[in-house]
């Protein structure tokens, strides 16, 4: 339990209950199940197996149930889960073997299922960011009105009015659903190179194949392999690092604005104290500053890993594992922190100002 | 000298002069006094002072030749040159004063000049982007029939083609135009919010100065201001670093490819060593490699400066100074150096391999 | 299962079993009771409670069975767990209440825990940076003496021999022992602050509870609280990622080194393709890199972390928690994989240069 | 000019006189110079040449003034000036050009250069930091008694004084002279390794050279070339974000005090608005926390630079040069600008709290 989201005390602060559904381990595996019953089927419609045998594999990869232990030594042994599940699948598979992820490749399976994760993900960002600008309309109903003191480099300028503080908090919302939705094509779209790219186990039926296959999964379907070229990956993280960024900015203004003598919003249910009871700490309100700094941190790594070396880069790939789920979990919770934190609010700017 | 950028004997390698130019400080001053004059112009056709003391402002301040030795010791004092150089126009207008600067504040000059700079660095970027996309096709047609190891973990996998490799080194840059492109409308747009963001010292005018300074400066205009909205900036930000990453990964492959042993590569005029004068080696592909990690740790500071606290963060925004300019600089470099190193290929893969 | 240390099936890469133990939730518990109970002796043995009483106390927290749901509740509603176990601790003594955390603050045990963890920790590393010399000694002993090509910039330079190169990776590694052992002072001392950090509520005892309370946790006690001041803990965090990028040059190498083409190094237990079944990756070399650029990018995240403001920081702490463990994880991880790799290799050099 | 620090108006806030000078590109070739005219020296006293030949060879080197063009191109030619530097010197040299840079390569000159550049800039900061230490206790002299509010999470805890919180910025600075005083030996060491590292060149003369050389310099000498073991830089670029993170915090500190509504602190000679004149803006506290940020950014591309592939990376080496010089510029600026607000102050805490 080395992480926060999976920490059995601290992942009450900082996970997101559905964001980590999303980013679960059994879902990443159904995820590759479906890459590789979907695969079998588009086999078969693609005439490199016949469709019964094609339909045959896919209805038992999708029952079927994975020896996690051997998933974990075989990536110790390989340093990634597919072939072990492959090797399972073929000897469950028994004749149906050839119906099964003949053609493909290991990244084949994790980069199509990541899309799959991504597109999930993406679902829940954009609900997530409308369901915030509507908290901070609503905000901006009850309070935009009262005035509240203008403050530039820390020190006071001029009066203006809440309504002017909650612009600035709600007006990239938008922009972000925008970004997400015009990264779709870019990161919903199918992996399928075979060993080095160039689907050439699969030729003359290559194209044929990745259409049936993106068909079946929904998946946007490009003429070359991304296997090597990460930006659509490093894009998306950016995007993550972006909401987070907009939402540490709230965060901090609240926290100031919630400092004795400022007294320029109330928030129901701050944190408690062990040695002084009597303390309302902002609570979600620091998170929200947390999160924008650690993800600001990891999506240098995430551009660092856009220095993939040739057909495929182990090291490189892998740092993106380390990185990636954190983020987009970091930036479910922080708009989910950020809507509770605005249903919590009962007052903002006014008289004392 | 203390960046590489300006130093007089490693600008040789990592500046581009093109960039140079767009980030010196020569050209910001003068897109900051084009901001005053246009401004000038505005507050006269929006009714704010007579249109001829405007035009006669206009005039002055875009005739004018800034003290800098004054813009350091304001800058100091007042940590930006923004007050400095408007006591000099002030204090030159005489009379026409009231027509100068009145109803504006630092960040606008500093972030519209920034709208300015970053249309004439996406003007650049564009057209290198096309460059280089054009000298990955030549080679192509060069070379792109030629046999080539596929290589994935860096272990030899299966044999390929030259154009499956220049395929993922290309992909992403028409990507990274229409990036470009998108970011334009979040980017180039006037800044004009006043002491506070709200732009009250210009009512009831405001609106309309907005609109008539966005045409002057051909920029759009938004209903808010971004004095505290970073979000534009970090995601322009976030595709130089894309656009480095691509190169850096195609700098990579290519000091992999010139490696003697694999000798998948050949390239005219490769820098030449101290000690060793039989030695060609690959300097613009290591550049490439070098500016893809820079900007990847860039990137991280540019995202922290989203936490940018109420209505102007001094230090925040600080932040962005320091690193974009670079930044910027760093992705026109890596294009340039990209189409250099395209030039000098004489050979990729074939049938030593 | 959002982390990789913590993925049921990536963790076969990327844990290590002895720093995960160290790490995990329960040894961190186990540490907070530690506190708590030498806290109750210290309270007696300072005369501010009696001592039997004291005893008492201790001996209840000791034996202590936290419920975690409540922690993790706890930490939800106030950042962090201790003010729900501290309940719960009181709840259970009854009259010995007084006895327990009166005048600490959640701050003092979660830092001391830490403390505690990180002596853990560096006694680990120490043990593995001795392994990993022991076994760099050992290869060169068996292929010190054969010839290796020296490269430089990616290009054959001049023979070498391969003792040569192991000098490079071996060198580094007694400088890392010292350094740990110079932090030690810096790292395992105690926290001992109270609510703002003066230890007021102990005031006139403060100062003897500190010693008696350092003295039963055999830690270092400084007459400062270091809070708000976290050097320590950033330059804690440098030399993991010291350690790391040393293991990362060794990673780096032996992926190059394992070319075919170069074949300058041969490994047992490569890691296997799922499509292509000959080729024998060198999965720890790569893994190596990965952890070198991983922490290198955490490290800016923590170094982040010293603007703590004030008197305790719930931000810029919280981003530690996020980030510490898994520098500490990774660069363990590291060195055990690196100490893997060195048995695993059965040729160095040669003559095939 | 695209660096804050060379910037004519920018660098009025951002750039240290000292530390630039000691940085400046005429500094570092007068190292460069200074190696070489050493070397020369060495290899007289080492035998390898006559030691007539020798001083005369090290006489014109001292007196040489390099072409700083021909530098420039030499560096977009070969990738770093020395090649270009060296053949200069030997042209110059004509019958002494045996005496002059044989048996040693580029890195030999420029990370010697470096280590002489460390040198005088550990000088520096250990100079500002006892400085700094001496306003503090000033500071405390003068208002330490004073009764303050103390605050976590952003919210008053319970009062504590003026000391309390100068404390927390003062402790670490004698932490950190002792840090960069361990460094010494780790930084101010010669690199002489020649083209692969291994001073083969030299041989039998090699340690001999070395010897004389490091004596001639003043540096440290060690058994192995340190050409791809970075492990010193980044420890050293770890301790110059120490020092800014410890600054950044007593900034922010500053920052939150000066608001209206706490006023805790006061400072003389604040900054001006160009649309406020009654503001006094805390700019160099803002700037602390600024260059905090910069340097915990920067801080990870130096750790990157680590895996440094076999006898020299060109890429990762290029990598340290664009962002260590900015690194210790910063770190010096940040104690400048620390001294110069403690100067400021003219209160701090007292009854208004």
């Amino acid at each position: 339990m080395i992480g926060v989201f999976d920490h059995p005390c601290l992942a009450g602060l900082f996970a997101d209950d559905d964001a980590c559904r999303i980013w679960s381990a059994e879902r990443q595996l159904q995820h590759m199940l479906s890459f590789e019953a979907a695969y079998s089927r588009a086999l078969g419609t693609a005439g490199v197996v016949e469709t019964d045998v094609a339909a045959s594999a896919a209805l038992l990869i999708e029952k079927f149930k994975p020896d996690l232990q051997q998933l974990r030594d075989g990536t110790a042994r390989d340093g990634l889960p597919v072939p072990a599940l492959v090797a399972q699948l073929k000897k469950a598979g028994g004749s149906l073997a050839p119906a099964i992820h003949a053609g493909a490749t290991s990244q084949d399976v994790l980069d199509t299922a990541l899309a799959l994760t991504l597109r999930e993900t993406t679902d829940l960002l954009v609900a997530r960011l409308k369901t915030l600008a509507t908290d901070l309309d609503s905000l901006n109903d009850a309070f935009g009105a009262n005035p509240l003191m203008g403050r530039t480099r820390m020190q006071a300028a001029m009066p203006i009015r809440v309504s002017d503080r909650l612009t600035t908090w709600r007006a990239p919302l938008d922009a972000h659903c925008d970004r997400l939705m015009e990264l779709r094509p870019h990161t919903e779209k199918l992996q399928l190179g075979g060993a080095a790219g160039d689907r050439k186990e699969l030729e003359p039926f290559g194209d044929r194949v990745a259409r049936a296959l993106a068909a079946e999964l929904d998946l946007a379907v490009s003429d070359f392999t991304w296997h090597a070229a990460r930006d659509g990956i490093a894009a998306y993280a950016s995007v993550l690092s972006l909401i987070t960024g907009t939402l540490g900015k709230m965060g901090q203004d609240i926290c100031l604005m919630a400092q004795q003598g400022l007294d320029e919003i109330r928030i129901n249910g701050g944190g408690g104290s062990s040695a002084m009871p009597h303390k309302a700490n902002p609570i979600l309100a620091e998170l929200l500053v947390t999160l924008a700094r650690f993800n600001a941190t990891q999506l240098s790594g995430i551009h660092q890993a856009q220095v993939h070396e040739q057909e495929r880069s182990g090291s490189a790939w892998a740092l993106e594992w380390m990185i990636l789920p954190q983020m987009a979990v970091a930036a479910a919770r922080s708009l989910g922190a950020g809507s509770s934190l605005c249903r919590n609010v009962t007052s903002m700017g006014g008289a004392s100002n």
